[in-house]
């Protein structure tokens, strides 16, 4: 009865983390250097412009692009998610490996909701994607039941089901639904 | 078990519906009149711009300030609710009077899950919520069970117990939760 | 020769003053109101996003829709334009009573080089023209000799003869050229 | 005294050319390639939204990273300033080797006024200066006599004396003023 509760519990203020992590959401423009890469987290301002009235922690990890990642970086990440003292989580997280990342935190079994989304353009370039895949997270990390799961291609994803077609740009399910 | 069931289909894409019905999320300005009013809608700029994958149809109304909404103008929006084919409905609002209109559709009882969102700044203007709202709206939608919901200020409030705060300009529970 | 004497210096910066005086150009959506008015200007932001090298003095005067101007706020500017220091200086106005401001400066014959500008839709709205504008002014106040003039529309035109055409939302010559 | 007459003529609208030949002002990022690259010119987008009442002809040339451009993408330039039927040329250019581009324009001694421009961001990156220097550039073209210029750092170079200081990203004059 998971689900009916936290359902319930929606209408008082839940507290939430959010992690930022890297990927592409994250990526700032260098001007001298003339490349992509990060610097301070846009996520400070992110937060802010969406007005969100109950308490939001915001930890940043190391910013780095998820193909980069190695098995370290992404117990980094679990080890944030676990020392969390919210129940909902959101991860902003490199597009490429999300998969893999979700497939570490939803093998650890935390009692928690967290949501890994990340974007396909960065939030500061033209026609982003990134605010909304981080309303999508932010909206169903308050409404679905401990566990971890995806958010992109304007859908929500179980960890242990989504997989990205690099080809077409598009998250979709890893397997066929029975 | 609503709920439940509900959570499981996630992996298959759902058809959704996203009903224009105005308010400031859509306002556009009018560069000869030097006014704020309607015009195009944005919401198929903003639609293409969440790279959502699966099917999403827009149904676009009558584009009204709340303020000015009428009796028969809620009943129009219940009326594009009940004859939609699609069990998910996010209804772009404005803010003034969208518990109103939620309650009008929350006594309707239909089995379809509704979301009411708008914007306290219009799309088109810097720093508005407006992507952050359509991106909570549009994933609630797809978890929440059936019902009437808001999404405004980063919380999901159940159609019967929601209120707005016009001098802090923040969505807040109508009464005290028990 | 003053243009010739001008064109030459120009390889050295010169220093510049801007000065905010309202308008489209820095109108503000109040969020709690739901109107545009103005608050902060958006200065500061424009010149430090333009990355200009040489000094740059902002004079910030009150912000004002142009036609609420009396005569009082015009002798207001030209006071302000009488009292800088420097050669070059650019007026942030409304478009509505703009020539108007600008028959005031001309007629002052002040031996500084002056140019009014403003915006059709404000530079915090999609779409603005209010960055390009101030990019033209800025740089026809460093080539253009003494004298006052007004830069709208993509064109230079003389403070003696330029008139806005409020029903197409365009500046012209106020008169045909001989 | 071409100067002088230049200055006259501004008050009635001159017909412009503005010749797109990529540089970071016209960089576009890929979503699937998750690069920076160039794909459609925003020149067309730009050019609509500067509100520019007088005709503007665009060319499009083959969009380069300024860092590979050779020889004969230099003389493309020039061959289409030569052909060019308007008096005033506006060139979107790369910053790396602005100044070389400068150069074989300037030797060429064209009685035409040419500027050259760009952008340390792009144009569709937050916080870009590409649309300030479009307008610089725009206005000077229109009130600078014949001759080749650079417009970058707010301010207004002769092309045979400006270079660019890459570690600080600001365009200087290449020697000192005698």
């Amino acid at each position: 009865m998971i689900a009916a509760s936290r359902f319930h519990s929606h209408i008082t203020a839940m507290s939430l983390c959010v992690i930022a992590a890297g990927g592409t959401f994250d990526k700032h423009y260098d001007e001298i250097a003339g490349t992509l890469g990060f610097g301070a987290s846009v996520l400070p301002a992110v937060i802010a412009r969406s007005r969100i009235s109950q308490p939001v922690r915001l930890e940043q990890l190391p910013l780095l692009d998820s193909l980069d990642m190695q098995d370290e970086d992404r117990l980094r990440i679990l080890d944030a998610c676990r020392r969390a003292g919210e129940d909902c989580i959101i991860v902003i997280h490199g597009t490429d490996t999300m998969p893999e990342t979700a497939q570490v935190l939803g093998q650890a079994e935390l009692d928690k909701t967290i949501v890994l989304t990340g974007a396909m353009i960065p939030y500061e370039i033209a026609n982003s994607d990134a605010l909304f895949n981080f309303g999508m997270a932010f909206g169903v990390a308050q409404t679905l039941p401990a566990g971890v799961h995806v958010v992109m291609s304007g859908q929500v994803f179980a960890w242990d089901n989504v997989r990205k077609d690099r080809s077409q740009g598009v998250f979709q399910p890893a397997r066929n639904t029975p």
